[in-house]
């Protein structure tokens, strides 16, 4: 057996106030190192780097701390935490931005542990490209680079996502912002090309319609999505995806293209899970066990 | 080996003028009958059951003789042809109805010859379901009767597609009309739902995103699509779809759960073939030496 690595995740940790068809809740934790952490850690030790206002109710991350999360790297600084508040659509796929308050997000300056420098694999959430590029920057000797953007940037700051395409090992993004980067509509035919701009591989996320891997030698996985009946608030799904796909890859320090796609089917696994409650509220009771199980099921549903 | 069976399959013969961001043509032979005869022959012997008017260029259909489809139940009627005119997006998933001619269509009454009557396996395209009820009733022994509709009949005469449902074995519908059904945003638990009211299995179709198989037993199978970088002219997919998996299904004369997954591995693609040109080109010229090719192709990409 190979030895289980460390991953570090930088990203923003959030308040979320968020209407389903399914119901609201106000300032539930969120962000995208919080559904990271919460799942990634049921696989390998997880250092977080973020940043929280001291109105953070610290205690909600207790449970982080039972799954090997170090949260050395998550600084609080005097103000308010990153506050977001979303609202979806019957048709849960769509959802409308009601306000975005970035609190201390907004001078976030990351500095990372020693220990998170030390870790393997890095996965960069979505934060400014910049931001990313100074992480990167304060790694030892990382093995697998992931990297998540959004399409603020991709508008606003091209160059430098671009520039930290260049750099990556693996590049996680939805099919909006795929077509964004390339111009193609097809996901395939935007993945295909972008991984012929540095990264080894190519993730495009398509919420309950799965997930497509693509490999610089042009090799291709599709994966389609857990089927979930009654899921109640799809936010952190795709992050949930990316935490356990990445930690996945780190306890089995495997990063070759078969291993990839078991790792997405993890990721596909977890992000079930996830969209089941609201928040973090399925995560925080998740066993490895429960994903396991839910694996053989997932494998037992796409034989043929 | 089980022997090969005969389909029948009833539905459209149209002449379509498509618009596409990859170009335009007018009237082209289409229709669900095109498609599904033009695939499901390369499988098993098709019996056609449709109308056309005296003014349709029956030598398009020449290539059909050599795909053991038995046009005798093709009736040509004096008047004209149904036309019908689409307009795609950028995003060809989205597409308006410019023109809708029912012509010889509009008086359609399905009148079954001898061998379509006793063929074993049934394909109702979408028709009118009070036709579709009349070509079932014609049927002397069917092993298998398929079922497909759309969102105008569900709107309109919803009784009546209701006690088709009643009586039929497999339906298939898309993901919009299982969620007109049923009242369910979720295609599993639309899909889950309908099960319980009659038909063995339900198959949701989902376009580039593939499709979903639930049985009454409560089991379920995810068909992610074949993936296509440069699809062209998507009417037709599901058609193309239908009409393989039906033919194949016939082509094994086995209706277990496990051979519905491989024929819709067939059906999911020979759609993939029939996206990547106009019309039914690319079923003109198709092999099925290269649907089993893909079909390895297609499983390469699945597994993990």
């Amino acid at each position: 057996m190979s030895q289980v690595q460390q991953v570090t995740a930088v990203g923003s940790v959030a308040l979320d106030t968020l209407d389903t068809p399914f119901g609201r809740v106000e300032d539930a934790i969120g962000g995208s190192i919080s559904y990271i952490s919460a799942v990634g850690g049921l696989f390998a030790p997880v250092n977080v780097v973020a940043v929280v206002g001291d109105d953070f109710p610290m205690d909600e991350y207790d449970f982080l701390h039972d799954r090997n999360v170090n949260l050395d790297g998550l600084e609080v600084k005097a103000g308010d935490t990153f506050r977001w508040e979303g609202r979806y659509h019957e048709d849960m796929n769509i959802r409308d931005t009601i306000s975005t308050e970035l609190g201390v997000f907004e001078d976030f300056q990351p500095r990372l542990p020693l220990a998170a420098r030390e870790a393997r694999y890095l996965l960069l959430a979505n934060i400014h490209p910049a931001l990313q590029l100074q992480v990167l920057e304060q790694m030892t000797d990382p093995r697998l680079v992931a990297f998540d953007t959004m399409n603020l940037w991709i508008d606003t700051v091209r160059d430098q996502v671009d520039k930290m395409i260049g750099k990556v090992d693996l590049v996680i993004v939805n099919d909006e912002e795929i077509t964004l980067l390339t111009g193609r509509q097809s996901s395939l035919a935007g993945a295909l090309e972008l991984a012929k701009t540095g990264p080894r591989y190519v993730v495009v996320k398509k919420g309950e319609h799965g997930a497509l891997l693509v490999g610089n030698d042009g090799s291709i996985f599709i994966c389609p999505a857990f089927p979930v009946a009654h899921p109640k608030d799809p936010t952190g799904a795709g992050d949930t995806f990316a935490g356990a796909m990445i930690a996945y890859l780190a306890a089995t320090d495997d990063i070759g293209m078969f291993n990839l796609r078991r790792a997405m089917v993890y990721g596909t696994v977890a992000a079930s899970f996830a969209v089941e409650d609201f928040g973090l509220n399925r995560l925080k009771s998740l066993t490895v066990n429960e994903i396991e199980e839910r694996f053989r099921l997932f494998r037992s549903m796409v034989e043929f």
